[in-house]
């Protein structure tokens, strides 16, 4: 397994906060930042440039967001926020990069040409909820929990709840706001936030699994397919339909459809050359 | 039981692509193509004439799609469109035809002044799943079963997600479009896509125990609130609040609100004229 | 335990429609007008002054909103509305004020700057479901029902749907809406019209309980997260972002979320001053 460790590292630690690991088509980012995998400057950084990697890199079709430790990502790094209050600025400046910054870093995982899962095992709260709410599919084992806890300390995740309050209905997302309460898994699949749970020891076979599967289809056909969805899904449904019926077009008239559907009726594998 | 075979026949095979018949305000609109229950143009075309007929007719009250086979339906015809990339213009033409006329039957269905139900028994995949998200109701039997498959094919179910990811939260939707794998009735509950299963031997008494409850309703009231349903449901909360008033209250001063109430207050049954 | 009755009392019972009690930063005001708790004009005017006074009272941080009897609400006053049709105008202006003041109810408690939370035991019909949906959140006994049955009596439940289509998946809404049935307690939960669902001995406690959790945050970080939550929602994600992002830097900057953040970081707890 080509284990990548990526360039950029902690100031403080000198430890790279991120590992990378491609293979077989599935590049894995793996937050390596234990106990808390804070979502730091330093590792939302990091994280962007792997997924700008990824995003380019002809080898890569599926993208998985993983963590060591018993915590996915406790979100942004309070102690690096609150030392900046000392700041002539009272800190304004660097609360505006860290949190502008996460928000990028979300749009980018939902701009990404290829489809990015989340594998959780362990607490994903504020910013960590936020990014798993935020990936295109998301799978977490049955101790995994989840909490958006912003409120208990006086500030209120309002860019977490963006992504929360799209993958979930509103008076569930509510409740994880207003009260600030971890949630458990099965509540969280409810909820619209995970897709599946799995017992620890399956995970990373689970995910393995699904990413191998998406991994299998046409890259052009995933990168066409995904930034369709979250275009159109913002859009009202006639104007939705005008726009992914000219999509869908110009997808039937690539090399690759013409491919995968000849091998279909033609009861072959398809090759695809991603044209 | 009065069988109206529907004009429009195949070219191919000179059969009927969908039966119709009219019974106590319901109109049962039957794919009768099987075993794919492809929606080919002319069936599309059909299915669309016979919509207009059930809005026109006022005998009819609610409107049932239902199928004949093991598929509901597994959308549209691939042979008809593989066969037209010798065109001139490498298919373009045809394909643009065909999933405009796919789009536009799904607005019809949405546009409709009557209630639309989906009776599933067996596989609605692709155009057939987004037949089935379509529909104002879905009713299925446990077997049944449910896809948009186009990623495996090199074609993103692109036009199907429009129906599928207004009828389900988001990472649900994407798993089945990302993974293009077919998931049973029961998920397909749980993500919002049907609103009930039923064994076999009892789908269509349920499907026509919801059609004459509905049936049974004013014509003018279905109508107004349908309508208002998918308008409003694209405003912004003020914006459709302001629209929901004044439909309410137009509402309330037809003729069958004023029998309505009226009948409720003095405990009798409503007569109504659609009026 | 101070039980502070309301002034405004209905001209026909000389009841007050609503009591209302102040406690420990929960303001709970309760539908006091069995056996329909019906939403007629003098219960609506009254449930939106109190919650005038309960935004401006800062001993209040939390609303429950409960009733007495078997119902929580019915809804309109059927029989208000109906001797209206005798007007000049046949009733036009009084349908207009009472649905409109419905409307601006539910926005009321949409955009109250403290958290509100519906207690339901037993049925929520109509503009009564519509109260239900429009809380932040809903805790309901196990006997407790939902419906919207408008159509029912030729009027279709309109305004009611702009909440609960916006609680709820769309089939499962239109479910309710075309077909007028009562669902139980656990579909509304699947629905997603209610968060919790308690034996009845407890509703009061679990209820009292998530008001307590909530009344000890800092009212500031709850107003601004509740006012943003409900403005994000409706705009585009990457609009969304931005917007939040620069209400979570202004949060930051507050004096409870440096509190917050400071107790945190020194494990004692907050003391909020609401700035």
């Amino acid at each position: 397994m080509a284990e990548v460790v990526s360039f950029k590292k902690d100031a403080a630690t000198g430890q790279a906060p991120i590992s990378v690991a491609v293979n077989d088509g599935v590049a894995r980012l793996t937050l390596a930042n234990p106990p808390a995998n804070a979502l730091s400057i330093a590792v939302m950084e990091t994280l962007m440039d792997e997924l700008d990697k990824a995003a380019a890199d002809r080898d890569v079709r599926v993208v998985v967001i993983a963590s060591t430790g018993k915590v996915f990502s406790a979100g942004h790094d309070l102690k690096e926020m609150t030392a900046r209050r000392g700041d002539g600025d009272r800190g304004r400046a660097f609360f505006e990069r860290t949190i502008r910054l996460a928000a990028d870093l979300m749009l980018k995982i939902t701009h990404l040409p290829k489809p990015v899962i989340a594998e959780i095992d362990g607490l994903a709260t504020a910013a960590g909820c936020q990014l798993v709410a935020s990936c295109d599919l998301a799978i977490c084992t049955d101790k995994s929990t989840f909490c958006t806890p912003g409120v208990n300390i006086g500030l209120f995740c309002s860019t977490p709840m963006v992504a929360v309050s799209r993958a979930a209905h509103r008076k569930q997302a509510m409740e994880m706001l207003l009260t600030g309460e971890t949630i458990d898994a099965s509540t969280a699949k409810d909820f619209g936030l995970v897709n599946r749970i799995v017992p620890q020891e399956y995970l990373s076979q689970v995910v393995q699994k699904y990413a191998s599967v998406i991994a299998s289809k046409s890259p052009l056909t995933l990168k066409i397919g995904k930034e369709a969805f979250y275009r159109q899904i913002e859009m009202p449904v006639e104007e939705a339909y005008d726009y992914a019926a000219r999509v869908m077009v110009e997808n039937m008239l690539v090399r690759d459809a013409e491919e995968g559907i000849g091998a279909f009726l033609e009861k072959r594998h398809p090759e695809w050359t991603g044209e």
